[in-house]
């Protein structure tokens, strides 16, 4: 374990915690960071240089009643939960505002140079739909072309999870709501726009998060990880679900390891994505880190996916139950036409809009959220595996390393004491192959404590880390802590 | 770890292995051992004095054609599955017979100082749906009253597992065949005769399995433990169900860590069953050996079952599904009388036989051989968790002790590296809360090796272990190695 004298560390605002939501700002080389009643710009060069700072707690009154509806008083704050690029001037940001959602917008300039970082605090909108009211339950969002898409619960009791686009011209649209198929108590883990064709009328919104398996009751509690799937052009049904998703879909997401008797050990719990671009944008790596279930048994993985093959489990049969008490199959009878999920282009149909989608489509859709068959990952299991140590991992970053031999993918993999631990996954002879090797372990927080957030920067090659405690920020690769002759290095 | 100098080994025959099937007759002073093709008589007292040996290899021809059948020479021998005491003079014995079994009794005298061990091999019997014909497979079986209770596989290829009940003077009869509702590639692991009431004819026979799990491919493959019941005077059915039980129900044994989220770790994967008897006949303790289903995440348990929780069981819902694609849920229509599993008697109700029962019981006694509901350990969770260790519990034995400060049970447990566990579960103020202690930990075996028996005399104060190398014989407590003054040793 080593401990980096190249490690920068922003210890905290003394009225402040959770350094949770990040928002990477290459071109203006910031890194904006959401927290308890703040939000933070750090340079990117050097966080501990030229700060800036936006403080936005709720109001006394709005503190006040938090505390009269019978919440901790810790809760009762503004925890910045969405940070998002709004236009070439502007950020959008929501917090929890002490259990009732608040969003603005933030000037930060058109250039670095311009060194704005201000509220736009004459001009606030409500966050219902973007940001949760109890700042513990996970929400992921992404902005774009003006449009917010969020996953998170939009209630006070934290009931009525949702998985909603607001902002922009178009009105608000959501998943069901009360039809477990659809989410069961989702906690949600990021987002993100993958196109399905050059024609971007097939772009799609993929969410990622975990959920309670409706497996039956006689067979015990679990948790499933997902894929969700959403047309960024669906503005819902026209007389059946209206203002509802008319093209969300979510297949499981599998991380097992195969064992004898074919009783796979699996790695359920998501807790990280991070999707690897490639030169086809139609076509990045999923990189998503798991932990197990059991609470006597701890261990994670990370496993790997292909976009090819959530096509495929999209284009599969979908889960089809007749009642209650049947139990989950393959929908096996005529599926209508445009097939559910596919998003009203040129490429793929003749209809123009999901308002003129046939209501055979709306009914089948509303009742078919859920694919058949799950997405397994490549090579059928984990590329890494952890057990039989006292932590477990929560966040992951991937940087593609050219190397004399051929291009490496190296993982900074942060775990729930506040380490991060270097790992490349080397082709043992072909990919389907793949040895793990660890190539550091590095303790960023002094303190154990949980990474909950993580940057790249490609352009500064540094790590950026959030925890509840601060914020640091790492080199990439330390050639100096080696030596330029050490093999390691060489291939990081 | 300890190596007893009190340790006294049999380190086996050149031409034998297999020392899996132990039968103690505290009467006689001997431990009988089935072994590949040979059954053992040890002394009680010292293991190495007074051998006595019966050769049971099966004939050149017989392992020709095992051999001609394409099965390993190494299993084309008569590893003996079944050992029981048959009446005054005879034990009954079972073996494989080189993928054919066979059975025959062994003359051992009245008296010990008769001095006979002798095989009638004049008189030999076909050993189908006794011992299986392949040895890999497990057995458990009970003679009682002249009548063998065998679970197990009755055919060449393994397929056919069943329950069944030969010899004596009536028709064999089994469990319906070809139906995984049933039975689903069970692997039995023992048989025990439980009485219901002071009325025999309500006596009832308890089978102990682990078997693969019903619940629907779509929730994966998965290992359930059972307990089984039967009654002893079930003759079948008359016109259905005939030469079938007709009193068969199983209900799944539940070992497990409950979890956050509601998400429990189970031990699924049944090893041993130990039953301690108590005042009452009617309820000994149910002591059994977990272990869980996952090569990634190895762990052993050992729950506690009372028959009163276990009866209420049996007495409880059905569990029912009306079709393939259904779930498993409670039956909770009529059930019809009398109710399915109860034994004919004057204790319960107005049939004198089986053979009497009306027509709907018995369709729904076909149809619904399972419980709904578990049966869970003595305060819902194991009073012993081992996990990262390199080893897995395999059997256990449990003695009773009276201390100066009240009844303790000490158990042995045996491993899969040939070491012993010692351990005493201490109530921490109640029943409610134990606390185990690692008394001892012993190496029995020197070369790591799985026990597969194990017995206890609590006449002689010795413990006897059987594996593939051997069998050996340990003292229970030894005082001596820790003096007199020991907690540790006063204790046990």
């Amino acid at each position: 374990m080593l401990e980096s004298n190249n490690l920068v560390t922003f210890n905290g605002l003394a009225n402040s915690s959770a350094y949770h939501t990040f928002l990477l700002d290459e071109e203006r080389g910031r890194l904006f960071v959401g927290a308890k009643d703040h939000i933070l710009s750090f340079d990117l060069t050097d966080m501990t240089m030229n700060n800036q700072l936006i403080s936005w707690p709720p109001s006394p009154s709005r503190r006040d009643e938090c505390k009269w509806a019978g919440k901790d008083l810790q809760e009762c704050a503004n925890f910045i939960k969405v940070l998002h690029p709004y236009n070439s001037t502007h950020l959008y940001t929501c917090g929890t505002g002490a259990f009732h959602p608040v969003c603005g917008y933030i000037e930060v300039g058109k250039r670095p140079e311009d060194n704005i970082f201000r509220l736009e605090s004459s001009h606030m909108e409500n966050g219902r739909g973007k940001s949760p009211y109890d700042p513990k339950l996970l929400t992921a969002s992404l902005l774009i072309d003006g449009e917010l898409y969020a996953g998170t619960s939009a209630d006070f009791m934290g009931r009525d999870f949702a998985i909603f686009r607001t902002l922009g011209e178009h009105h608000p649209i959501r998943t069901e709501q009360h039809d477990s198929r659809w989410l069961n108590d989702p906690r949600f883990v990021s987002v993100h726009l993958i196109p399905e064709s050059d024609n971007p009328e097939d772009d799609k919104i993929y969410l990622f998060f975990r959920e309670n398996a409706i497996d039956g009751e006689h067979a015990g509690k679990a948790t499933h990880a997902r894929i969700g799937q959403l047309c960024k052009n669906d503005f819902g049904g026209h007389r059946s679900l209206v203002n509802k998703w008319t093209t969300f879909l979510k297949a499981r997401l599998v991380c097992s390891v195969p064992g004898f008797n074919g009783i796979d050990t699996h790695f359920d719990e998501l807790q990280d994505v991070f999707l690897m671009s490639s030169k086809d944008p139609k076509n990045p790596v999923i990189y998503a880190v798991f932990t197990t279930s059991s609470n006597i048994f701890k261990g994670s993985a990370v496993c790997m996916y292909n976009m090819a093959d959530v096509r495929r489990v999209f284009l599969g049969p979908y889960a089809h139950r007749d009642g209650p008490n049947y139990q989950w199959v393959p929908f096996l009878g005529r599926v209508p036409y445009p097939r559910p999920g596919t998003c009203p282009s040129k490429t793929f149909g003749g209809f123009d809009s999901t308002k003129d989608l046939p209501d055979d489509v709306i009914t089948f859709a509303r009742s078919h959220p859920a694919m058949y068959n799950p997405v397994y990952p490549i090579n059928n299991r984990p590329i890494i595996i952890k057990t039989d140590v006292d932590y477990q991992f929560t966040q992951l970053v991937v940087d593609r390393v050219e190397a004399e031999d051929g291009q490496y993918d190296v993982m900074f993999i942060g775990t729930d004491i506040g380490t991060v631990l270097k790992v490349v996954s080397i082709p043992r002879g072909t990919w389907h192959d793949l040895e793990e090797v660890l190539l550091e372990e590095m303790t960023v927080f002094r303190e154990p404590t949980v990474i909950t957030a993580m940057e790249l920067s490609t352009k500064q090659q540094q790590l950026y880390l959030g925890s509840s405690a601060g914020v640091s920020q790492m080199p990439l690769h330390r050639c100096d802590v080696y030596g330029k002759a050490c093999a390691e290095c060489c291939l990081a």
